[in-house]
Parts: C-alpha cells; sequence; structure tokens
C-alpha cells in the first residue's frame, strides 16, 4: 500500500462532508454486532457511479485497499476495514431511480435500505418479495450477500429478483450487466457471480429489482405441537401439502418465552413444546384452500391446535416477537448469530445434534429459523463467561456446528455470508478445489487485491507484489 | 496442439465402443442445423465423472482441444468441433442417480433427455418445471444454455432449478458444487456461473435439481384477435392482471397458417390476425379463478372471443402446432433460427421492427414467442436463395435485428446461447469491459482454452504459447 494523497482524493470528491480523512466515527470501521474494530485512512461518501469508478481507479493505481459498505447491518465482519485505506460507504446512493410498471421492474441506487423499498412499492400496489429479517439493510448488501429472509420458501431470495445490475470492477472499470429482459443465454453470467460475493469483486452501484403484484391477501396461523419432535416432524408433510405457504417458521418454546420477556408480548398455549409459524398469501381463494388442507394435516401430525391470526394486530404481534428474538438474545447475554443451512430433509436431525451439542459443552445456543428452507439461525450465548473462556469455547462450540452441517450436506451461510468471523470455518469445511477455482476468479478480476480482501473466501494470495 | 496419442487415450477408456478414432459419424461433428461441420480426432463416450476426469487431464496436458456435447439439439453451433481433438459425448451417462422426495430433488447424470426427466417425475406426482420446446434435449445442455421454455413466465428457467453440480474444469480438477440445500450465501456462487456457461468453463456430470409437487390442474385457452395490434397490446394488461398465468405464447395468424400447412390440424377463428394462446396451472379453484380475471378482461381489450381448450386432445393438438413451428418453417426453407430477447414492454415494438425489416429486405422472418417474458423467436427463411445471396442477406438482416434488440435493452439469446453461429453479433453488441471480464475468468479457469474455445464470449485470446 503506498501513502494516501490526499489531496489527489479530495480532487475526486471536492466536497468537504463526503470524504473524510480524520475522526472516521468508529462505526465506520466495524460490523452490526460492534466488536471487532478495524482502521480506516479515509471515509469516502460517493453519489454517482462515475465517483465510485474514479475512487476505484485511484486506489488501484496506488495499491490501496478498498471496503465498501452500505448500512453496515452485517453480522460477520464483512465491513470491517482490516487493512487500512478507504471505506467506501455507499449509503447517500439511496434514491429510486425507476419505476418501470410495464416491466415490473424497479431500478434503484445501492444505499436504499430495504424497508425504503418495500414501502415505496407496496404503496403504490406492487410487491418485492425477499423479505430478510434485517429492514434497516441497504439493498446492496442484500445482494452482496444474496439475502434470504422468511418468504424465501414460497418467493425465492435476492438473486431470484435482481435483472440488473451496474457494477464498479477493483480498477475503476463499469459493466452493465443484464437489463430488464427477463430470460438471458448470452455469455457468462458475470451479474451471477456478483450475486453474494460480498464485495470482494466489484461495487454494485445501479441495481434493477424484479416486482410482483401484491398479493391481495396475507393470513398467518400459529400451530402450537406438545413437544419439539412433533414440531419438527410436521414441517416436511407441510411443504409437500400443496399448499405453497409463504414462511414456515418453526420455534422451540425455551426461545419463545426469551422472546415474550424481551418484548412483553405473551403467545398463546404456553403448555406447547414448540410451534410452527405460518403465513399464506395470495388471492382469498387461494389462501383459504391453503389453509383447510394445512389445518386437517398439522391436526392428524399431532398439533395441539390451529390458531388462525385473523386479528391483524394479533398476528403483527406474533410476527414481531418472532422477529425480535436476536435481539432479545443479546439482551440477556453477548451472542454470536449463525446462520447455517442445511437441507430441509436434514433439518431435525441438525436441530436435535444442536441440543446435543448445548448439553456436553454447556454454551447455550438458542436457535430458531427458516424451517421452510432448511436455513437454522443460531445464537451462541456467552452468558458472562470471560474472555478467555468465551473464545476457546465459542471457537469449539462453532467448529463442531459447522463440522456436522457439512456433515449433513449443507454450508456455513444461508444468507448472511462469510466475511471475517465465519472465515476460518468455511475455509476448513470446503473443498480446497473450489476454494482454489474461486480464488483464482478473485485474482483474474481483482488481481491487487484491492477490494475486500481477505473476507469470506479470499486468500492471501495476489499477483500483486508488494502488498502489505 | 500435440499429436493425439491413441493408445494412452485408450487406457483411459478400454472399452472397445467408447472411444473412436476413425470414421466418426459427420452428426458428431455438427449441431442440429447440420450445416457446418468440424472435425474431430476422437469421439469418447465417458461413464463415470472419474472418466472425463481423466479425460480432461490428458487433453489439458497434451493442450488437445475439447468439445462437450450431450443430444446435440444445439442451434447455434456449440457443439461444433472447430479445432479438432475430442469430442466429449456425455449422452450414456443419462441414469436417474437419486429421487428424493424429502428435499424436492431429483439428482441425474448430465445425458439425461429432458422428455425423460419430466416422465420420470410426473409419473411419481412431482414436476419439473422447466419446458424448452425441444424435449429430446439433455439435462446437462439445458443447463449449459440456462433453458428457458414455454413456462418461464410462471415458473423461472433452468437456472432457478439447478441446486448442485458435479463440474470438471478443463484440467481435469472435479468441482462439488451447491447441493440439496434451498439458500447458499457462502462464498462465489461457482455454480451459478457455469450454468449457461456453453461448456467453455467446465463439464457438467451431475445434478440436482429442485421439483415442485405436479400442479393439480392445468387448462389452456386460445384467444383470437381481430389483427396483430390489438393481440400484442393486450400481453401487458393479462401479465399484469394478477392471473399468475403458466404460458403466454403469441402467434400470428401468418404463422399459424404454416404450421397447419405442416401439422394439417386447424386452428379455430381462421378470421383472426393473432392469437395469445395461454396456459393456467395450479388448484381447480384458482385456475377457474384467474380463467374468469383473464376472459373478462381480453374481452375488453378487444379479443374476438375467447376459446376455453376444454378438451385434452383439443388442447394437445393447439400446442402441438405451436411446437411445431420451427420443423413447419423449415419443411418450406432452409432457416436460421434466432432466440432474441427484450423487455416485455418492447416486444410489441420488436415484432413492428421486424416486419418492417421484412418488408424492407424482402427477407421472410418467421416471428413468434414466448409473449410473457420478451424471448421473440425468429425463423430468418432461406426461400431458395443461391449460397451468397443468401449469406450476404441473411447476415445483414441479422445484423439489424440483433443491433435493434440491444437498442431495445435486450440481448442475443435467451435461451439457445450463442455459440458459433450468433458470436459476432454478440461480440460487436456487447460492451467491451464486459467481454474482458468474461474472457478474464476464461482465462483464470482454463487457461489453455481446452474447453469449446472460440465459441460464444471466448476471444482467441489464451495463455497458452503454442495454440493452434
Amino acid at each position: 500500500m503506498q501513502l494516501l494523497d490526499k489531496q489527489a482524493l479530495r480532487s475526486l470528491l471536492p466536497d468537504e462532508d463526503r470524504l473524510r480523512f480524520d475522526d472516521i466515527p468508529p462505526h465506520y470501521l466495524t460490523d452490526a454486532l460492534d466488536r471487532v474494530h478495524g482502521q480506516a485512512d479515509a471515509l469516502a461518501f460517493p453519489l454517482t457511479t462515475e465517483e465510485v469508478s474514479a475512487l476505484l481507479r485511484y486506489a488501484h493505481d496506488h495499491d490501496i485497499p478498498v471496503t465498501p459498505r452500505g448500512a453496515g447491518t452485517n453480522l460477520v465482519g464483512s465491513t470491517i476495514p482490516t487493512k487500512g485505506g478507504i471505506v467506501l460507504d455507499l449509503s447517500r446512493m439511496d434514491r429510486v431511480l425507476e419505476l418501470d410498471r410495464d416491466t415490473m421492474t424497479i431500478t434503484v441506487e445501492p444505499g436504499m435500505l430495504l424497508q425504503d423499498l418495500q414501502a415505496y412499492v407496496e404503496e403504490r400496489g406492487l410487491f418485492y418479495p425477499p423479505d430478510p429479517g434485517e429492514k434497516a439493510a441497504s439493498i446492496g448488501g442484500n445482494i452482496s450477500t444474496n439475502a434470504g429472509g422468511m418468504r424465501a420458501v414460497k418467493y425465492g431470495v435476492t438473486r431470484d429478483y435482481v435483472r440488473g445490475l451496474t457494477a464498479v470492477l477493483a480498477d475503476g472499470t463499469v459493466l452493465e450487466l443484464g437489463g430488464k429482459q427477463i430470460k438471458d443465454a448470452s455469455g457468462l453470467s458475470l451479474k451471477q457471480l456478483l450475486i453474494g460475493s460480498e464485495g470482494t469483486l466489484a461495487v454494485i452501484t445501479r441495481c434493477t429489482l424484479a416486482l410482483l403484484p401484491k398479493p391481495e391477501t396475507s393470513l398467518s396461523v400459529l400451530v402450537p405441537y406438545p413437544d419439539l419432535d412433533t414440531g419438527i416432524r410436521s414441517v416436511l408433510a407441510v411443504l409437500q401439502a400443496g399448499a405453497n405457504p409463504t414462511a414456515v417458521e418453526f420455534l422451540e418454546r425455551s426461545v419463545v418465552e426469551l422472546g415474550e420477556a424481551y418484548s412483553g408480548s405473551k403467545y398463546p398455549r404456553p403448555d406447547a413444546g414448540s410451534y410452527l409459524l405460518l403465513t399464506f398469501d395470495g388471492r382469498a381463494l387461494e389462501v383459504q384452500e391453503s389453509l383447510n388442507r394445512v389445518n386437517e394435516l398439522v391436526l392428524s401430525q399431532g398439533a395441539l391446535e390451529v390458531i388462525t391470526l385473523q386479528d391483524a394486530a394479533q398476528a403483527a404481534e406474533i410476527w414481531r416477537v418472532r422477529g425480535a428474538l436476536v435481539k432479545a438474545a443479546e439482551a440477556v447475554s453477548e451472542q454470536e448469530p449463525m446462520d447455517i443451512v442445511v437441507p430441509i430433509s436434514k433439518t431435525a436431525e441438525f436441530i436435535r445434534f444442536i441440543h446435543a451439542l448445548e448439553a456436553k459443552s454447556g454454551v447455550r445456543m438458542i436457535g430458531f429459523g427458516h424451517a421452510g428452507d432448511g436455513n437454522v439461525h443460531l445464537c451462541v450465548m456467552r452468558d458472562g463467561r470471560d474472555q478467555e473462556t468465551w473464545d476457546k469455547l465459542l471457537h469449539e462450540t462453532a467448529e463442531q456446528a459447522y463440522e456436522e452441517a457439512y456433515r449433513l450436506g449443507g454450508v456455513a451461510s444461508g444468507e448472511h455470508g462469510i466475511g471475517l468471523s465465519k472465515r476460518s470455518y468455511f475455509l476448513r469445511q470446503t473443498q480446497p478445489e473450489v476454494l482454489t477455482a474461486m480464488n483464482q476468479i478473485k485474482n483474474a478480476l481483482d488481481p491487487k487485491h484491492i477490494l475486500n480482501d481477505q473476507k469470506s473466501y479470499v486468500k492471501g494470495e495476489t499477483n500483486h507484489a508488494d502488498t502489505v
């Protein structure tokens, strides 16, 4: 890394408040967990693709690391500037550029927040299906981690809604990828490669996203089961019943109690051992028919009852408790989040393994998750341990959880990404040849390792001689 | 390229009938159009991933070009061995390896034909949604071109159903990518990169595909319109009505007449100027409700009537004529197929442009297509012209058609791929920086340009000195 020439950089972003060299606020040096802090020589707020391109060209020419970030809600350290250099904050690029009803697409800048996008399109009778838990995340961040969320069972993940991208490579080259068309069999899909690449290959500066008509109605039901196993066993049957649920969330009673304590709300049937929380959406007829099917099915599978959440306020409350589970865990103790994903047929086995691991290690692992797609969220709880004990225990339990996930045919992350904090587990569990191929692509598109280096799959290798 | 050592190659595939050096049948040297022929030094029929790996390692070590192929149904020259070397035929790897009802996946070898896969899963109450016109194509070929088809409007394309791949890189390295899990945010998606890469980066040897429950019912309607414009204008309204159609095909009357002459069947309402052919599937209630909506809508948009194809035999006949249009065109004259895709809002404008181009050039361009996703198929008709005139005219009209497609925000191919025959147009219309990035990836993963060289986006560049 060469010394950063402040004057040269200032000439690229002349506005005083869009480029800082001193007193960079600490939250720009970390992620949403705010535990590991990096360092930065500059913090830049570009407003256009051209400015991003100019900044990257400068960084590339002078071997300066760049760490891109959106709203900074990531949980795996992706936005921590571990090597100094420039933090590239895209949060001010947050405009809607075009809503095109004919092609059912919206084109936005990457800094737009998911919650703002959802509100914008829903006010207009349209619908952006991906629904990750963190609504204050930026769309660029959602694309960079291929964010999933609750509605993936029916609607798929962020990848499925990205039609076009403008992206800037490490050397400042601007690529226009995809567009508004639906099908594409024209050359390599660089667009698909960039989705989920965690800022290691390019900086996204514009996104065209597919929309759907807003579902005419939506209805949730809460299904209490007497115990854990009966609840888990019921999930596969629900998925195969042709009822096309929008969300299938699995909750153990102990986890719900944590959420109740945090939020002050109460779930019905405190005698339950576990719950399924289901949503159906679409036309009224469809939703009713799905409900009828599932009703009979779950009762035959041992459910205690089926509580239809007709009252919108009650439904919102039940979902609010579910949505606040990570915060509820954090209120009790520092926690390390994991978002392992396994084949849906292995969810039950994985959850049983986690319970056994808890019993063996003494470390609490609060689990809940997207049962409909095998994405199990775990909060590994520190519970007042001193730093040294905690570091050791966390590492040991994480190692075992990831190993089991891969043994079951799963992967380390369903939606959070790998970043910095899951890196060692990911590198260990992934086939070496696959890692090599990923790194060959990194080296081809970013030979100097300018962009988000040493995150996720990126090894220390570089074609560049004088890397720090 | 070094001389091919027959004995060394024979040691990798000892069965006499799985390796040929002489009298290679001519259809192995061409594509489905059978016009351009390449040459090959060997034709190999591997049966396992290990054999594919060994053959590629040999080819890589000795700088021998390899052209992979499945069923050979491609229309753009992807399977033509332009540089000699080995033709790698995967058609004997055609087994079902596992049907997993719990994860709703099927794992098959790449040589399995689409029609066999569809029959296999439908007999078991399951459904593989991608439905490209060519049912005798192999699944490996479908993945390599990200094949689309009729049902893409509702269900998406091949890409959306590929959960896992085993793939062999040019040097013989075997990669296991994805699996049975649904979500994945763990490192670069090499799987997504390989889908649609036309055999230029790897040879697929195993595929895990997502399935759905078989729709309970399916119903088609034929909607005649007085003229071309009224029909086209109606498409966007149908798509936005929330009726969730499975297929939306647009047919001009003149094209239908060609199909009628070929098949001996008749469409109703010969006084129509154009037709929409729609399918709805799902639960009976949904389908009926969709039909009611669309019925009112299209009549208000100027449709002559709505003909519900309740009779299964009649519906099959109507679809058979639609499915045979390319063959109907070919029966009249040699034709060059194109499968341009534009944003759906531009379909009408593109079709009008094609009519003007026909009038101007005197070249017939039989157009029909997937109106629901903007994928317009054109048969450019030779009509008895001598070779020289035809070559010139075809090139001129194609150039104009592709230029207009890109001007409208479209791309060269929606599902056929680029291959050899669309290459010059694709290279000219694509942003040079995008082509460069694609070729950087090619050079990183296949530095000797062993695999399907000089097809699609692949430029002549290579890191290897003594390439032929």
